[in-house]
């Protein structure tokens, strides 16, 4: 019953966030986390271990795992850092610019995967340790969206639009990247310390403004 | 020679940031920090005790404190916070809106002085701590300036002005106080979220882009 009420008021709100140019878009917060290797799991967590789904994201496929590191740099720690599933490749940690001042690293700015050259700290889990040299980067923030959003919204994937936040703090956010896929969930992904800059919060509606590339 | 080199570099973007509407204002990104009254910082340092002088802010008078406390909520504890001078009528304290989810506590948006109502904490200092009921606030970004500057930028006291913000995290901030008074330096100021969010430090230049009031 509750789920139900959730998805009616989710529903309403967004129909009214469509109004006038119809681009209301979901912001997913995302907070400190990181993905792991296979080799780099079962070096933190044991031999052979797998990672335990505790709850589903919104992107398809995606969830966050039971299993949580601590990230040690020069400066600080920070504990209960969430880790990601499935897993990837190659292990990647995104913090925001706050994390990183609190541990003494400065993670350049970088769209998801592109680790080359990132920062690097120590991560610790319950069975060792990994030293990464690179992976740690704070990720530009992005709208996924599916072919027919896009379509909808009149762009393509990787161009580059502006987001208007409505609100006390309200602003307009440029350089917001554009990934389009069939299996994305509409949503605007930023960190926590845009996300508190600005006041939003997980399920609040923003607005595609214009393209920029076009 | 190093202070001398510092000055016309300081000058010289300065002016490039004049280049156009002649618009730059620099940033001072404000980290948390409390003002205590006389009886507060009594309690927490010990009778007949006065702040210690540590460097000068750039507002007129202003100075940042050898002296920190603690910030205890229910949630988390912030250790280190600098104490600002001098004494003020009423203990305020300004912190971010992730300090506050640190902290456990949600302090609202407000203007500086303007504490009705605002969150509480708990302030421990090496003598006593105090249980505030209230006077924990997140302080709304605004610019102080003088009346020339108000006159070059065809702004007045309380205005709510636009301001751009260069890079790759660009954005442009609405909502942005002015505020006037013949004491007062050039500058944007900003929370430490605000900063982190859009990649400004101190001493970076915005643009001041267009008055909301008028």
């Amino acid at each position: 019953m509750k789920r139900i009420v959730e998805q009616i008021v989710a529903e309403l709100s967004k129909s009214s966030a469509d109004d006038g140019l119809g681009k209301g878009i979901p912001v997913g917060v995302s907070n400190r986390h990181i993905h792991l290797s296979a080799e780099d799991c079962e070096k933190l967590f044991g031999t052979g271990h797998t990672l335990t789904w505790k709850n589903d994201l919104k992107q398809t496929g995606e969830f966050a795992a039971a299993e949580t590191v601590t990230l040690v740099g020069p400066k600080g720690v920070i504990q209960s850092v969430r880790v990601l599933g499935p897993l990837r490749e190659r292990t990647q940690i995104e913090i925001s610019r706050t994390d990183g001042f609190g541990l003494g690293i400065a993670p350049p700015l970088r769209d998801s995967g592109d680790i080359a050259r990132s920062a690097g700290v120590v991560v610790a889990g319950p069975c060792g340790a990994i030293t990464l040299k690179e992976g740690v980067i704070c990720a530009g923030r992005h709208i996924h969206m599916q072919p027919d959003d896009a379509q909808r919204f009149g762009v393509h994937d990787r161009d580059h639009v502006t987001v208007e936040v409505p609100g006390p703090r309200g602003c307009i956010f440029k350089n917001v990247l554009i990934r389009v896929h069939p299996e994305f969930c509409l949503e605007f992904h930023i960190d926590t310390d845009e996300a508190n800059a600005v006041g939003l919060k997980n399920g609040d509606q923003v607005k595609l403004m214009q393209c920029e590339d076009v």
